[in-house]
Parts: structure tokens; C-alpha cells; sequence
């Protein structure tokens, strides 16, 4: 195997006597000193959150862990019904749908927000920008605004609106939403409120979270939220009832032939 | 679709106007007063952990978070390579790793313990009980004890045990545990130390956690351990270059032909 | 990368004007020359099928492509829903449930077949090996025997033993397994007959698929079977309509409080 | 489970005596007449192939199995090594990197050619056609055009080429492919062939795949493609020295601080 290019990662250092994650010693450093959300801001920033940051970050966390008997849940179910030894394929199987259709509004937003002020610093003038980008999708539909079923008001954006501001995160990316919120709703008949994926884009963003990863963010709570699931599962299973009900109705029209 | 059996979920409600989460609100219960570990035990028990469950729950899902280059971080960064609009496959792909191999010590241990001593509270004579475990045992490998790599001693297994005996968890199934290594050591030539999976497996064993669904913290924190990687291989990849090395050498002896 | 072991790979040999695969040029040996079913067998065993071998193989890879409206196709779906830009995904979901459940009497019933019969060729008694093995299930299930829906007989069956003795593969294995079958219902009430994984895990052996891969062969065909179910999705979803109804059937009873 | 729309599936029926899929009878019809490539075709099209379709399908399908040690198949070993009794995650983890890197040529040429010609029997002026699409890309990389190994020419295109024409399938989509190539050329110092992608697409194209499931051809002849890679890594593994030999050279870094 001729070395074209040096391999190099900076994430772990695992010897005998000692762990080091990121700098830092698991054992001295980290076990008893951190919860699980600061362990994945350390794991996506390679440092500790403050503690503001933890607790924005926390919150954003936990928004994504559980949405009920979503596809990506029935998925998960189905797969522990066929493989229960397997746990690992069924909370795999759940979080392989976070694609465009279930993430994509947050990444969107996020991204949408990132491109239009690359550096928060230099906002310059917010409420033209929100102009703009509202312009700029000509009345259709614009990432993080308005909600199919979570009406007037998706309740998770005021709380994680509120959550940021108590801890010094109401910065430009979430008056940049929040302006967008206020733009759209002038040209339409409807309010447009911020909802829950667009405030934890423009929050997420105001932590410094790059768009391109945001996504990691919705997959890694999921796994989280799969395992309710899958203990539910277990002592409860409905995988065979909707097997049932579903190839019984889907093939009627080919029995009766 | 005809009803043979009525399907039911006790995870969450969702409406327009709330979202509840095991009986809890989660704008005004959850957001900002709940980490993300908190919430995980809240998904795996139905409950809030207290502030003591809390510290050692957190610690189990820290310490198994991250462990360096290992084969589960190796197939998410060639996953993501081949699928980088789909970051959720990459993290799904080192999930499915997290089978005996790799969570089989934990689980086996887990299950050793709780079938020996399905009461706690009514724990018996635990020097006798992991006497008679190491005798079954039979000179072969003990689940959850010594470790290939981590030598002298696994240096999470200690810290984890002083977490819980600090927040009331150093009970039954740790005494057995620890008991269970020493009955071990007096038979070998070598120490027997508690390795990590057979603290975890002891400790959560104490916080009620079934062995069934042991394996779940470990994928749900593998999840977050994951993102680490593909930022990493985001920013500076090892794909191809390990691609490279390994057709290289792999087939070197069929060009030779 | 200091080398430890050399890496080996017999498999392919990618050059810029040539692929050898197996030892065969893609190009010149393989293309136009072999079907789908012929390749599948030669990355099995390393070399392409005789005529007969060929017919019994591709018959039981057919076998496994379909069977409806599994939890296995539900999964697909649900996860081509949230992830319709990764169709890998859906398809991988859907493979994930391929565990004990869905797999497990084919593997079950190859395994007690080839452990009871090492060698074909030796075969000795089939008669009282049958006997033994029944006996040795003590009333219990077996594998590959009986079915809880194809009734009286899984029409399977006996078109695969028709077809491997047609092409001369009705050897020992599959003695044994219809022996099974008839001490199985001698000792029984009800007829206990070959079912399609008994059939396959007979007819497999007898072409010399070692049992700890014959999982395999049944992956490989459903993702086959997936794609079916996938295309279908595409142009009548029923995801949505299924998420609908569950969650609406399973959390009312929380609404109602 | 209020009804809102009606689930309806066409691909099988599963009865206790029978199997119907597309409207064939599994033990009638279709086992040992029919081979897994047609198989394929069938569950794709929703119709059994005709003996021209069959070959060329076939030959696209084979020519999709294997390539080597890929990312691809690299994922595969290391999750096998972590999952050895779940070889169904082992080849979804192979599997779920076939996105946009691995398949994306071949879908984007899909897509460049049926976008470009939606009716294959109103061709037009082909090479006008073929002119205008090789403008747009502005001397850019064209989808199915050249490669940075196969040179001087992906020895698969011409074969596939010559599969299809035997077959009366070397119509128009195989022609706008090849006038593609050859007006890439003029405008360029090095020669500009067909890759084996660009030979697919024009030559499903040609079946009348639409390029939206092109890649599931793909993604299930690669599931046949891993097989290999399972069966040699059970015998012969390479995961540990992988893992070795990366986690070794990476973190040297960090052990010399």
C-alpha cells in the first residue's frame, strides 16, 4: 500500500491507559462533566460548548428527537419486527429517510440564511435583506416560514426563539428570520409565521453550525427518539396488524378477479 | 382495512397548537430545562430521570460516543463519500456495524447480571452468585471482563463505578460485577479487571435498564459520535486514499500474472 | 500504515483497458454471455454455473424477489417518502428487516441439514437421520417445515424440488429434508409439509451453498423485489395515507383525555 | 384508522395456494422459465422481457455487479466485521453509497437524454441535438463522456454498444450518445469516448427505463456485487489490519505530542 497522501484525523487518541477526545481526557475531563448534547457540540466543533451554549444547543437537540409515528418510525418498527436481533438495522432504517422531505426545510432555511449573511458580523441591513429574499421566492414557498398542520403558530419557533434570546443567541440570524416571517406575511393572506425548522436554522446558525451539517444534527436526535420506538415495539408490536391491514386493502382489487 | 387488533402509541401527541412527549409538554416542560441525555432517558423509561439518574445516564452515553478510527467510523466516511447529499446514509452505515462484535460485551454482560439477579432488592449472597457465574464460566472469556487493549486497566470502568457510588447507583449489580472480576482474577495468572462494557453494563443494570435494549444507548450515541467523523471527512477525506492503498495492495498479486 | 498482514482480494482485478472478474473478462467472457442469476452464482462461489446449475440457481433467486406487501416493502416505501433523492436508501431499509424473522427457518433449515449431513457424498441412512433430526425436535417447530399461511401446501415447494430434479439436483439434501417432512407428519394431526424455505434450503445445499451464506441469496433478490415496490411508490404513494391512519388509530386515546 | 385514500398495490398477490406477481403466476409461469435478470426486468417494467430485451437487460445488469474494492465494498467488510450475524446490514451499508458520486454519471447522462429527446420515435436531427448538449455544457465535463481510469476507452461502452445493436437496440438514444462523444471531441486536445455509464443510460434509455429509477439497476446488482466481498471477508477478513493500519497512521500526530 504506497502512502499518495497522509491519512490524518484529530478526533480521538486511544491508547492503553487513556482516551482523548478532541484534546481532552474522557475520563478526567469529560465523564461526570458533561451531558450528551454538550458531548455532540464537542463531537461537531471539536470544543465545549459555554453555557449558553449548551443550553441553546440542548434545546435544538431535543426539538428533533420525537414527532410521533412518523414514516421514519413505522420504517424502524417494520425492520425490528424482521431483525429484533438486530436493533442497530431497525434505528438504522429509521433514520435513512431524514432526507430532503423530512430535513430539507431546515437545511434550506439554514442555508438560505448562511448564504445571505456569510458573516454575521457585517449583517448590514437585515429588513432589506429579508426584502430581497422574500422577493426572491416570488410569492412560492419559502424555507422555515409556515407549517401544513402546526397552525397559527408552530409552538416549538417562539420557544426556541425565546431560548436564544435568554442566552445571548437573538442575534442577526434569527432577526434575519424572523424579518423574512414579517415580509411574507405582508404579501399574503395568511400569516407566515417562523416555524420549528426555521428557528433552529437561524438559532443553529447563530451557534455557528455550517448548513452542510445541520442535517447531522436532525439524524443524530432521531436515533434518539427511534429507540422509544423500537422499546414500544417490543412490548407492543404493530408491525403485523399494519401488514395486515395494508396488503389486505392494497390487493382487494386483485382478489376479486 | 379491517381492524384485528387496535394499534397504539404512548410516545407522543401531536397537534397543531402542542406537542406532548410521554405526558410532558414539550415547550413547557422539555425545551430549556431538559439536556439531550435527560431526554434520551425520558425516551428509553417514560420519565425524567432525577438529578442523580441524570449524572449517570449522561456518563453511559458519553463514554460510548466516540472510540477513534474503528471500522463503524471507516464504512460512515467511505458511505458518505459515495452519498454526500445524504448524510443520513453515511451515519446509518456505521450504525449497522453495532452488532456482537462491537456491542456484544455490553449486552452479554448486561445480560449475565440481570438474569443472575433478576431482583435487586432482593440481591442474595452476590459473593456466592459471582463465584458460581465465574465457575460456569469455566475458564473461558467472562463478558464484560479484561480487555485486549486497554491494559492494565480499562480506564473508563473505574470512573464510571465512582460516578454511580457518587450519585447513590453503586448497588447490587456493581458489587456483582466488581465481585464477578475478582472470584476471575483468583483462577488466572492475569488480573480480571471490569472493562468498560461491563461497567456500563452494571451501572445501567442499576438505573433499571433492561439488557434487551442496552445496545439502543449505544447506537443512539454512536449516532453522535459519527457526525464527528464525516465533518471530518467533509474537510479533509481519507476516502480515496484508503481506497487507493487497499486495491493496491489487495490485488497486487493478480496484475503480477 | 505500518503492514501487519497483507491484504488480499481474489475478486476483481480493475486495470484501465480490462476488468477481470473471477479470473474472466468482463468483456470478452462475461457480458452478452451470462445472466443476472449466472453472475450472482459466480461472485458465490467463483465460477459460472453449468446448464443445470444455472436453471436451479436462478430459480431459487426468483423464488426470493417478491412476496407483496411485506414489513420489509412497508419499510422501502416509508423511507423513499423522507428520502426520495437516495433511492440506495429506501432500498437499504428495506433489507435491513431481513433478519431471523424473514430469513431465519431458510438459514435454520440449511444449517440442520448440511450440520446433519457434512458430506452428501457419505450420506448414509437419510431415512433414519430424518427420524433422528424430528425426534430431536421434540414436537417443536423445524425448519422448513409447515407454513402458517400457504395451506395445505406452499406451492413453492414442490415446483423447486421439481425443477432441481430435473436438472439432476434431487441428491441427498432433498431426501432428507421430504424425509423430514414425513417423519414430522407421521407423529403429527395435521400434514407437515416442505415449505419454500425448507425447499430452498434443500435445493441450496445440494448445489453446495454453504448455510452461513445462504442469507445472502435472499438479500440480494429483495432488493430486487424493492425496486418493484419503490417504482410503485413513485406513482401512487400510499406513505402519507399510511402515517395518517396509524397515528390518528394510535395516539387517540391520548387525545381523548 | 379513518380511510382518506385508498392503498392499492399491483405487484402481488399472495394467496394460500398461490403466488401472482404482475398478474403472472409465480410456479406457473415464472420459475424455471424465467432467469433473475428477467426477473428484474419484470419487477422494473411490470412485463416479462422478449429474448432481445432479456439480453441486453441482462448485460447492463451484469455489467453493474462488481468493480472492485470500493468505498462500497470497504463499507461492507467493516460493517460485516461488526455484525457478522446480520449480513443483511452489511450489504445495506454497501449499498448506501451508491449516490450521487457512484451512480450520478450514469443518471445525470440518463437524464441529459431522455430530457433531451422525451419521444426516442420523433427523434429529429440527432446530431444538431448532440451539438446543442455539448454547447451547453460549455466545455464543462459532459454525464457518460470520458474517464479518469478506463483510457483510452471504457472497455464496457463499445461491448454494451454491440450487445444493444444485436438486439435492435442500437436506436436512437444509443446515437445521440455516440454523436455526443464525438462532438465533445472536436472541441477538445484529448479523445472523449462513451463511458461505461453513458453506454448504460443511452441503452436503458433505449429499454425505456426512466432515468428517476436507473439507479435502482444499480443499487441491485451491487447488492449481488457485495456478496462476494461478504463471502471473502468471512474466509480471508481485512477489517482489523484496515483499522489498524488507518487508526495507527492518523493519530500519529496526536501519540507524538
Amino acid at each position: 500500500m504506497a502512502a499518495h497522501k497522509k491519512l490524518r484525523s484529530d478526533i480521538a487518541l486511544i491508547e492503553p491507559d487513556r482516551i482523548v477526545l478532541h484534546g481532552l481526557d474522557l475520563c478526567r475531563d469529560l465523564l461526570g462533566k458533561i451531558n450528551l448534547g454538550d458531548m455532540a457540540f464537542l463531537q461537531l466543533t471539536g470544543r465545549r460548548p459555554t453555557a449558553q451554549e449548551s443550553a441553546v444547543f440542548n434545546a435544538i437537540a431535543v426539538t428533533l428527537v420525537e414527532h410521533g409515528m412518523t414514516p421514519s418510525a413505522i420504517a424502524a418498527r417494520m425492520t425490528y419486527a424482521g431483525s429484533p436481533e438486530a436493533m442497530q438495522a431497525a434505528i438504522a432504517a429509521g433514520l435513512l429517510g431524514m432526507g430532503s422531505t423530512m430535513v430539507g426545510a431546515m437545511e434550506n432555511a439554514a442555508r438560505m440564511l448562511q448564504e445571505a449573511m456569510p458573516d454575521p458580523k457585517a449583517a448590514g441591513n437585515i429588513d432589506a435583506l429579508a426584502r430581497k429574499l422574500v422577493k426572491d421566492h416570488d410569492g412560492g414557498s419559502i424555507p422555515g416560514i409556515g407549517h401544513h398542520f402546526h397552525k397559527p403558530v408552530d409552538p416549538r419557533a417562539p420557544r426556541l426563539f425565546e431560548i436564544a434570546a435568554e442566552n445571548g443567541f437573538g442575534g442577526p440570524y434569527v432577526s434575519l428570520m424572523q424579518s423574512i416571517s414579517r415580509h411574507a406575511a405582508a404579501g399574503s393572506p395568511e400569516p407566515q409565521p417562523v416555524n420549528a425548522p426555521g428557528a433552529i436554522a437561524a438559532v443553529a446558525s447563530e451557534l455557528g453550525v455550517p448548513w452542510p451539517i445541520m442535517r447531522g444534527i436532525g439524524v443524530m436526535a432521531r436515533a434518539i427518539g427511534l429507540i422509544a420506538h423500537i422499546r414500544e415495539e417490543i412490548d407492543d408490536p404493530m408491525t403485523r396488524e399494519i401488514q395486515a391491514r395494508v396488503g389486505e386493502e392494497a390487493t382487494a382489487h386483485l382478489r376479486r378477479r
